[in-house]
């Protein structure tokens, strides 16, 4: 592959510097570099360049993007949403495989060069699932990373059989084993978090928890969260998705939460969601150095049609959600959608420093915090030093 | 000026239509319609079709659109945000004309066509502030329709002279008479609604009162604001933007101020603010019949970086933050931002019928709903039946 240099980018809205990508990596970075001899040449006009952004909580398994307008029609529980699903799904007969392949062209025109996405796997849809979103990540290597959580989106000990899956999944590839409200989903915690804590252990897995339930009844389940990612010596590869109980249970039960996912190194996801529903305080977890990340969540799907996949406007509506107006506060949102992610997914080449992947995005923007506040359409996006975004829309062939 | 023909547009997501321009209006509208001679003629590829968007509470005066970006440093609360601004403002000597000039390339290029903007008065600015956006508007009347409400940014009762100022506003041309918490502020409430009311009575000017004082506080302002729009026969004519109070107050409270802005056609303008701040219940609110609109408030300016001057944006945040995920409730978002601002504004030939101007929006969406959720950018905007801007770009002259 030719070299590309990028002249006149702004690193995170730093100073004025070309970046030289080599063989799929940054070379260099640094004022007037020199052109190698055929490198092809990219005028940044004074854009910022961002690393790829990360959407490392998503659901691309069941997305009806690219399918006609599907009005929502869900009842208010969550129980309502997960049986409106499985009726909505059964019925439109969707493939996996080609829905989130069809996800994936939206994805990489926002700049997302990472995802971790949450695959249903159950007794209604056993692994098919996992295994079409595995078929969509192989052929699309060049275009995105992809780590896969095998989510009982159904419920885990009301499910018969959805252990036994799960651990089928791990061997099958999963990168992580996901879980879902112990308590208020099914009503047996020490089952679930047992069951599935018991898996990722066995395979080297990591846990991503979605946990919705609220007040005590979260705060309770965060601690026994906490307590096997001890025992079992996972510190560091345990997230808790959403955890609308941290946003939601007094100061002095807050801390010792807190205090609970430094002990064990746990990540928190929130994507700042919608209407009145409690969130994690963003500013406090970051001054208490709790890691942090972010993502779409369900794009497009019989959850929410407002979800788009723009991990930039995503950024915004985490700042926009928690009253950030500062830059070092709107700055926290844009790294939880940039670094944040990439740390939980344990991408180890990622960032703008010599040597990293050149996952990188060219917005125009003068600083961070801009970037964040417009979210314009992504001027360049690259993937492994490859152009495969321009004035926002992906150069995927249209066969892909 | 030729005719224009939109073949295959949307109007509002419905059946596919022409749409016919002739002299700055819609003069017809249906499926398979014959081009006049010479008529130039537009592929709207199956794009929906909406109003022009309306951003009916906006601060285009005091903007930093276009300068070196500043980060926000003001304190938390409203008399923080006050005094920081008039620091800043006075440090950084822009001129109103020129920065509501900036902005208004943003505005056309996201398909605004009509802004209602608080413009300050008072002692410290006098009456520069309003003319200088009045020149503004004078030299742009063919890309955007503007109101302008003078807008006591400093108090009315705490700053002896805003009273006289306003006045002289009236005089001057301003459409609405503005307001600013008067409890909160003034802790004059008599006096200042007394007073701005008075005027408007005089000169036969709208009201439109900022309110962000919460809880009774703000529902005790209701009552009296209702009072006097009763008092001087100002039903349809008076405002209340923000009006924190009615997303925090008891039911019963609620229910007998929603009766009192029924019975006094007061409309309510909410932008969805940021942060944990409570606001309108936008479908109760519009379930009962209350006139509601919205706006982008202060774009780009020392209030807050986030407010990006996009409407359809916008419509997204008030379902989002409102919890919106059906059609209809989507719907009432979309409808804030043009209808609802249209009929605030006293627009009388707004809309999708044929007599209207056309002043219409392309955007590349199945639905209203999915124009909400995605609001890219606008693939055409016409002012008045002229085209101002095209994918996304207003097509102002670089000299203005």
């Amino acid at each position: 592959m030719q070299d590309l240099l990028i002249r006149g980018a702004r690193p995170w809205g730093g100073q004025t510097a070309d970046i030289v990508v080599r063989d799929g990596r940054i070379a260099a970075i640094g004022p007037d570099l020199p052109a190698a001899p055929g490198a092809e040449i990219v005028d940044a006009r004074g854009c910022l360049a961002i690393p790829g952004l990360v959407d490392a909580h998503a659901h691309i398994d069941k997305t009806l993007w690219g399918t006609p307008w599907h009005p929502h029609q869900a009842g208010p529980s969550l129980m309502d949403k997960i049986n409106n699903e499985r009726q909505v799904l059964a019925g439109l007969g969707l493939s996996p495989e080609v829905q989130s392949a069809r996800l994936l062209r939206r994805l990489v025109a926002c700049g997302t060069t990472h995802v971790r996405t949450h695959v249903d796997v159950g007794p209604d849809v056993g692994l098919t699932h996992l295994h079409g979103v595995q078929a969509m990540r192989d052929k699309h290597r060049d275009w995105i990373d992809i780590d896969i959580v095998a989510f009982p989106q159904t419920g885990v000990m009301i499910r018969p059989g959805t252990l036994d899956l799960l651990e089928q999944a791990a061997r099958d590839g999963a990168e992580v084993i996901g879980g879902l409200d112990p308590v208020g989903v099914d009503r047996d915690p020490k089952g679930q978090l047992d069951g599935i804590f018991a898996i990722a252990g066995r395979h080297g897995c990591g846990v991503d928890i979605h946990l919705h339930d609220r007040g005590d009844l979260g705060a309770v389940t965060v601690e026994m969260i906490a307590e096997r990612t001890r025992s079992l010596g996972l510190a560091g590869k345990v997230a808790i998705s959403h955890a609308f109980c941290l946003g939601g249970v007094e100061p002095a039960r807050l801390e010792s939460l807190i205090a609970l996912l430094l002990e064990n190194d746990i990540a928190i996801m929130t994507h700042a969601p919608a209407g009145p529903t409690p969130f994690p305080p963003i500013r406090l977890l970051h001054e208490r150095g709790v890691r942090l990340f972010s993502g779409s969540d369900g794009i497009r799907d019989t959850w929410s049609p407002l979800n788009n996949g723009d991990m930039l406007e995503r950024a915004f509506l985490l700042a926009y959600r928690s009253g950030f107006r500062d830059d070092p506060g709107i700055e926290v949102a844009l790294r939880m959608a940039t670094y944040g992610g990439a740390q939980v997914m344990s991408v180890a080449d990622y960032g703008l420093t010599v040597g990293s992947a050149a996952d990188l995005v060219l917005v125009e923007a003068e600083t961070a915090s801009e970037a964040v506040a417009y979210h314009p359409p992504r001027r360049l996006v690259l993937k492994r030093g490859r152009v495969v975004a321009r004035d926002g829309r992906a150069l995927l062939p249209d066969s892909e």
